[in-house]
């Protein structure tokens, strides 16, 4: 029954979910908030929208670029080397933003009758982004079921298992990979050093799957 | 000290709650997503800011307009008359809409350090819109102290009182109400028919304080 909304960045957690769910979604959501590698993610989630038959619509939310502070928003420079769980990691926090997606997401479902919102943070994101662990989703259910009158749900179905398990999922629903986007400084190809090159990396060598990315030369 | 943010639309609830956290406020944020009355009631928000010598920002979000189903954003012949509580003003509610200006205005606070969000939200608004109760509030706060580094707060003062206690406290504080604005039509004058704006003679009446707004002529 497509009865639910998802939010889609195009990066490899996402679309998996997108493919996972196909049969219950009625819309799928991206959001274009001035992150650095927009122009590199958001055409996959459409592609991949557009292969499944889903309604898939884009929300701009420039503002954020304006009164945010984060150094996904601020170029490829900013971007920090190393690895995903690292401290230093923390400089690419976009303060609540997976709070504000949610919001905006269980809007539009309870405008369009919808009882679901599908998101796809994952275990390997706890360490950093207080807005993707199982606290913060559980209260904010809480919120988005209290505030509609269909009492939408929020649901991560990912949040306790690991990129490498989503990898596997995703290579047994026969997604091609290359065809999602990760890195943080969004040039032509991933750079393969910043943290989230480093966590799509190690997801493929854990799952066994062949990485089909095209790194930039080292 | 100065550590909080507050969302104000330039209503009589949050002008009051304006003043009476003055004190605390470091910034204070308004939304423009396409309500009727905007181009009325937004400048009476910077109005009220300037003269406290509060910072103001408006944040627009006019995605709104074109994905959200409610009548306050169809233009006044669409706005219901009679009775605020009554069931035709379901119409005019805009799904999940504070969830939405909570969430954005949590990951600002969080953005410059600020610790509490403030909303307006009354006791009087319960029966209608879902995300003014106090359930709502507590899990959306959950959601910000969980969601955040700096554990947001969002807190709602006015949420047990109503709005004839709103007006009192207000009148204490020497706030000039005749720069307020409340009808959901948005026209020159408050229409003195809609749900908001019996609601808001109303609570002058039960205040027993002189109302100041020009009503249109019945």
């Amino acid at each position: 029954m497509k009865d639910s909304v998802i939010i889609v960045s195009g990066g490899l957690d996402s679309v998996t979910l997108l493919y996972d769910k196909a049969e219950e979604i009625a819309l799928a959501i991206s959001f274009d908030y001035g992150q650095n590698h927009g122009a590199r993610e958001l055409p996959f989630a459409e592609y991949h929208c557009t292969k499944l038959g889903i309604p898939h619509i884009t929300i701009p939310l420039s503002f954020m670029h304006r009164y945010f502070k984060s150094s996904l928003l601020d170029g490829a420079e900013a971007i920090p080397e190393g690895h995903y769980a690292e401290e230093n990691m923390k400089s690419t926090v976009v303060p609540f933003r997976n709070g504000i997606m949610l919001a905006i997401a269980t809007g539009i479902a309870e405008s369009h009758g919808l009882k679901r919102v599908y998101i796809a943070n994952h275990g390997g994101d706890h360490t950093i982004y207080p807005d993707c662990r199982p606290d913060f989703i559980r209260a904010m259910d809480g919120a988005a079921t209290a505030g509609t009158f269909v009492n939408v749900r929020i649901e991560a179905p990912y949040t306790n298992i690991t990129k490498a398990d989503i990898v596997r999922r995703g290579t047994a629903l026969d997604i091609d990979y290359s065809k999602t986007w990760s890195c943080y400084k969004g040039a032509d190809l991933h750079c393969g050093k910043c943290g989230t090159c480093v966590e799509r990396k190690e997801a493929f060598q854990e799952a066994g799957v062949n990485d089909p990315t095209e790194y930039e030369p080292a």
